[in-house]
């Protein structure tokens, strides 16, 4: 199968390159670029020379080759939506990495993102890329949304305990850390070795554009109004998120049995580790995997989840490869372990 | 003044080492190791040659050479308590930067430290030195408890909002980001590099002894009883504390009525620093420094603050000179700034 | 196939695991552990979790199932050549990682390892295993020596060179930087994160014992005596070396010759990645790979090579992976890509 | 006595601020900078918040305040020069961390930074600012260049032995390491944090501006031409330099005997810090501090020298205010220790 990548130089697609070349059914076709021209893709990173020597292309739909049958869109939020209708015009699929297609109503996304949503259409159109809430749809799907990194890091832990009225849906807190490439490739003050070295910091208090993402999904899959309090961190390392994730327990089920409840949900999710008692998540043990690890520890009258990912893999791009996998009938876990 | 270090090879040693070296007003006269026999100091920590060449002695009072006025102690809980009360014997005044002086009810160190604590005499007399705090208790003070570096990043920015009833004693959640240095000088695994390095992990979830220190000294100073849920998590680098807490909104006042009682609360503080809405602490700020730097943003129904600490500063090693400043009377930022 | 390993708990295992694990034609029967009984290899490396759940058995060659073709030995130096003569004779061929077979003359390796060597015959039968050179004698060894991480990064872009004639073999310097897994998993001051962490240092000045590995390998592929400066140094990072190399220049070939020269040696080469001019290698660009990036530059009368490899991989188990396929006929770089 | 800073948003300016408000006999009443305005100088550096409130100025020599005595100029090459004889004709001493007045020789300036030299009177008159070599000269210097960090860290160690003629002149191989501060603070695809973590590579091999700096400071202070390789490198740190040198011996006294000769060259010198035998410098032993390490191996025909320095310290502000020191007849440590 025939994949092409419209958004080629982004950290996160360097991750999906490597990914797709090691997974067995598909090709990578074709390779669109914003303002680079058309260099090889191994002079943007050269770690990819000798893997994979494909030139760039422009955005354009014609500039996307006939036979291809998928397209990862890791384009930023605000410009996807100008491509994506179009290419979807020409009868491709879409994986689309942006927030544009995340929310079911437009006046949350131009409430948070500040501009009016150009494609309502596919807005309606659009599946939620996670695929251990949303399989059925994702797998008809022309279009899916591929999740924010932190919402999966959020949504897979509290999604079971919410489900079976074991947590209070409202006064979630989430205090996320994320590494610094989930800030992207931009070169800033705030990306320079310098100032992120040595150094942790929260950012965007109370206002990061992932939490409404959080409560709407939530909310669609458990049938109530969730609010949460969602803080991201910025930490020393070059990928990985942890969340922390303060829930108030409901009911008299004690920690094993909530534990029990977490494993029951995802019995067969290929994707999902389950901590024991006395066992939490490290980053380091899913950098570079698809994993999601969760703990689960009841103190007082909190329920206290932590969720390990790593942010370019699960949170991003080894999601799209495991959409792809759903939407094209592959097995799931195809290429990803 | 002569002052001397008993415990000289703790990482938070080697600050104090550098911070007293500064101090116009004191002298370091001994240095006591626990097994380490008689080397200099500059053996044990090459980066003090020819700063400091003291040989190193035993830890017994009778090793503490006379005219000493001041013993910082930094030896580890469970074994401060067997040198303390005979440091104080000998009329030397002490400033423990162990757990054993931290609480005044010996059963909540029992319950925590799983140990019958030894010197209830000493808890008795001994003063939390926080001097934000307790500066007037401090002054007169024999026997200084230094505080746990947590506390120290949870304490100083909950107690004005706890005072002035302007948030919930109860359901506080604190969420800690710490340096490794904080977990000690041992080799072990958990210390390794490659274990360390490109991870974040929480750990002691539920049951990490700074909470209770936390609760103490917050009831003891608003007069109510207070409920922390406090997490802390290893973060890959040397220093630094990150303290997110999230506590419940009460009453009316808005964001920056807070901010201002924040500011008011430390009027003349020489270590304390509010920041302006907008701004954020980062741990990179107050590296190498005694500051501790604090945000407020309320969200919803919760108020969040932020503040960062190094820890083996204001975190330990300046806390101490801080504390030594206040009960000789020296100006209280001398050596600090 | 059935493959086992004997010392699976070394970082370089944990690695090897993982490619073994992705490899299209071996399955792994057997992980042999020296002191931790039988716990699942998950256990050890949580990270393998979902991955691969076998239990570790002991080292005694009773106690590798039968069916196993290859055992990959991880054992430390001086261990290991107490087991693998006794492996041989059961008939299984073996790939050893430590440097234990990397050397002919015996007398070598007493003089730097400080102990008799006790299997001199396998000394005899053992191949270099490092295929871009002995390929062929690879393909029929029961015994494959795998190379030390700082040789491979020098040898490679060394042997071209020397081959030819083009710089001399002698006054060779190598100032290679290591991340810090190349130092092992053991728990030591030397490896504690606050000792590494922001800093570089150099260790075993003139003493490193890769120094004679590196002059004996040169010398018998390019047919003359071979010496060579090494120092090794440790860098603030996981994994990777950097070897700078400055070899005196011979003859009047100018440096666009030189860069030809090393091309048209290792031409068909999988894993040898040849920089053109103005491009250097960076250790980043190799992490996770089996590559060997290297670039030449003709500076004064010095010829200055760099390489970079990731020293888990290029430098132990990706090259025993690579050692595998040559020896066993798959692709060479079968499940390297 | 006061003092000013003329380009004070550098990294190597804060480092500067931060040690002068340190130091016991001078104020800073002038911070200039180009481009910014008029914040306040703990907007630009928040860490500077209740250190020091001043605001910053333009850098035209009538922004200067009357009474500035000293101005330290930390402008970039080629800007430099075009200031620093407007500050002299007001009678401002001036110490300049810039290259433009580091070669006595204005061609060897405009081969190497590619533009004609508009000074050429202060060259004559600038007097390179490495006390421990020029420290006669300095006392009474108007205009002291600072030298670069690399050169800080080559030319202490090799100075004594050419001086002494116990290595050869030509054919020094200098392989240096520096953390990433050394490259400035300009936000640059090379600066990103995802970009330096985790890495190690080698930059402007053969081409560094400070391969003639070293050479020429050399020859002039030992009397003879002097020939380098430099090739420095960038490692995963904030700061630090390790300079790595393999010169060649000379003569025949052993090793021990050139040590001897390392430290009675500098007998009396309060940052430098020769290591005994079997001790090698560490970065981290040097950190915030003005000291030089330096270790001395003989290895086969050869001399390793390596050398320590924490770059924006003694390589640079640290530096600066010694040769202030100097300058002023202020005891030469005053304020550095």
């Amino acid at each position: 199968m025939k994949v092409g990548i419209a958004g080629a130089t982004a950290y996160t697609s360097l991750e999906l390159i490597k990914l797709l070349l090691r997974h067995p059914r598909v090709e990578i076709s074709y390779l669109g670029v914003r303002r680079e021209g058309s260099p090889r893709i191994s002079e943007i990173f050269p770690s990819l020379r000798r893997l994979i020597e494909l030139p760039c292309s422009g955005l354009e739909p014609e500039d996307v080759p006939k036979g291809v049958d998928l397209l990862f869109v890791t384009l930023p939020p605000k410009v996807s939506m100008n491509y994506v209708p179009r290419y979807l015009r020409r009868g491709v699929r879409v994986i689309d990495f942006s927030a544009d297609y995340r929310f079911k109503d437009p006046t949350v996304y131009e409430k948070w993102y500040k501009v009016s949503h150009t494609d309502p259409e596919g807005l309606k159109r659009a599946v939620y890329g996670l695929p251990e809430l949303y399989r059925k749809e994702i797998i008809g799907a022309s279009l899916v949304s591929n999740p924010g990194c932190y919402p999966v890091s959020t949504i897979l832990p509290l999604a079971p305990l919410l489900k079976k009225g074991l947590v209070e849906p409202t006064d979630i807190i989430v205090d996320s850390k994320s590494g610094v490439s989930g800030r992207g490739r931009e070169a800033t003050e705030a990306s320079h070795y310098c100032e992120c070295n040595e150094n942790i910091e929260a950012y965007s208090v109370g206002t990061h554009r992932h939490t409404p993402e959080i409560e709407e999904v939530l909310a669609d899959r458990v049938g109530m109004r969730v609010k949460v309090y969602f803080t991201p961190h910025l930490a020393p390392m070059d990928r990985g998120i942890l969340s922390t994730i303060y829930a108030r327990h409901k009911g008299s089920a004690g920690e094993e049995a909530l534990r029990v409840t977490l494993k029951s949900f995802y019995p067969e999710e290929p994707f999902i580790r389950i901590k024991e008692a006395g066992e939490f998540p490290r980053t380091k043990e899913v950098t570079n995997t698809n994993f999601c690890d969760i703990s689960l520890n009841v103190v007082g009258e909190r329920v206290i989840l932590l969720s390990a990912i790593d942010n370019l893999i699960k949170g991003a791009s080894g999601e799209a490869v495991q959409n792809m996998n759903v939407m094209f009938g592959f097995e799931e876990a195809l290429g990803l372990l």
